[in-house]
């Protein structure tokens, strides 16, 4: 068994607002991360895969099959967007760092097992790296 | 002689729009670039200096005078903000990154000029990068 | 269950010296580490907590107080110091990095459990980067 | 118990191409990889070992000797070789990431068991990075 | 007047063996270099331009005419190729990283020269890293 | 001409303390760099030349040579070292990063010159990065 990750970038704005607090509270909380007019990061994107080599190509996915899948349930909805107006899952959600990988693991997970129904090459983590200083995973 | 760069950072969003263009010219000169809601990026920003050395202090400028000028003139207008939005001098122009370091490059030879009337240390250039693919330089 | 690291970076001297062995068997097992007057490293510190969402901050523990933690716990104390000199933990043990990385990993795991005693967010893995080529992990 | 991970580079070149594949299923399924002349990468390759910290030298297993067996076992045979030409692996074996990574962790868990019989330090991840969008990992 | 960087990424394999010297002196002078099937490296080609902003679009040069212009006078022929097999500029010339930056530089310059015979954007640098040690640049 | 940069590395203690000013003068000055047992860096050296190409091998310089003179003349010398009692620079000048950097400097310019006493390739550009927010240069 050998775990492949490959790396993507995704560039979005977001502002951190919860509609179930106060304007100070939200203030509090979140900081200048709470700026109006929101704020932006270029998101890294690591996705961990796992599975038995193919004993004939050597390979545990197909490279272009594994961008695909990302590409479609991922990257073509989050980059170059605003993800609270974007992005559906954060109509009502915070795009918090922590929201944002749970997101995103949700659509990679259904994405993978629905193209591999068999279980391999299986999704094994998801991580976010929103600055150098801090980074999300999601573990499987 | 020497050269000293400090480097900073600071998250932003922006959106690429000219109010010369028509929608269609916009869409078709800035892409993805163009989304209505905009995006982000953690931006970069390198300031160099130069100048003879002080012999007592074996420095070209001190540090925290260093940090303090770059930090009031550029980092707490434009971390954490929307540049379309909050920065004056996107009111008319485009944000793109050649302006932002033409904006970035006024404000902080402004700041030095008048922070050391003398002419050392001086301001030499203001890099930005945007992503880890382009960067973006004014040399004086 | 989100697993959120944040980054830290911290300065510090050290020489590596036995005094359970002779000079000529700390040249040998140390090398150039066993300099009589020491030399230094930019370490970098990666604090890895793991915690269920918080639904209305959709955050696993607040930046603020992870900062606020590791800096009074470890940074205080280890940043811009002669590990040798200045760290009690080291008065007897050689401050190599794994006893590096155990000084460390004990101070933030009492952090933790103190501040947080009913579990949640849990110190996972303490990471230190001695430099590019080498590091050292202690996982919980 | 402490993790201590160490970092090699070395430089090869491979071509991708299955003897058990037409002409055109090879390129089709490599891409660009398959080109006659091959091309090459600068991989990175990262070394984790687990074990007890020596009270008396405070480290998990001696640099030298971590060096000496990944040079003898994995760098001296790899670092500016043609990977389909130079190295035995690969006579039948297409020379992809993965198949890399298991040869390469294949002979460092010889060494390592034969150096270390009594079982500490023990070989725990081998991982080799192809570009700075690719890594592979194999955990024991 | 702003400078505009855009890096590039291309993987390639090369033997440095000059036809002017004997075996014995080509092993000497290129080492490991002169392995006789070869090895690779991932380069790294930073493309720097010079030229005044234009006041409707706010940029030096359309990001979409640069990445053209590298694609088709470089990448084409250099991503995942054999340098001494595959270029024709190292038929005869050994492929050091300094040919190889003269070549690309060439070719660069020719383009940028054709596409915009008014002179703006002008073609300003061009560097080349072949690993995390070295580079080579070319300044026009 | 083709400029060539290459990488070095090295690992030092230092205090910053100037005995011309007193010890409240000192502490005001340089913060916590005045710490009095020291801390250190694992300081970043990057070496530019530049020469004309050689015909015969595709080079500026032989990367041996060029290894060796910044071996001899600087890292033997300055790596796992503590600056202010190892070097004899810094026996009465502060180990600030522009003295480091100017000290450097006048050690390769003077090995330079007398290992190519015809001129060429000459010594450009000696670059000091202290931390990843700081570098230093001087320019020949």
């Amino acid at each position: 068994m050998i775990r492949v990750t490959r790396r993507y970038r995704f560039a979005a704005s977001h502002r951190l607002h919860s509609s179930e607090l106060s304007g100070a509270a939200n203030r509090d909380l979140y900081g200048k991360c709470n700026n109006p007019y929101g704020h932006g990061h270029d998101y890294v994107l690591d996705v961990t895969l796992e599975g038995p080599l193919d004993g004939a190509t050597g390979r545990v996915c197909n490279p272009a099959t594994f961008d695909s899948l990302v590409t479609e349930s991922v990257l073509r909805d989050f980059d170059h967007k605003n993800l609270n107006e974007d992005v559906p899952e954060f109509a009502a959600a915070v795009p918090t760092s922590e929201n944002l990988t749970s997101a995103i693991e949700a659509r990679l997970r259904d994405s993978w097992d629905t193209a591999f129904p068999a279980g391999w090459p299986r999704l094994r983590a998801v991580r976010i790296q929103e600055t150098k200083r801090n980074s999300f995973e999601k573990i499987r």
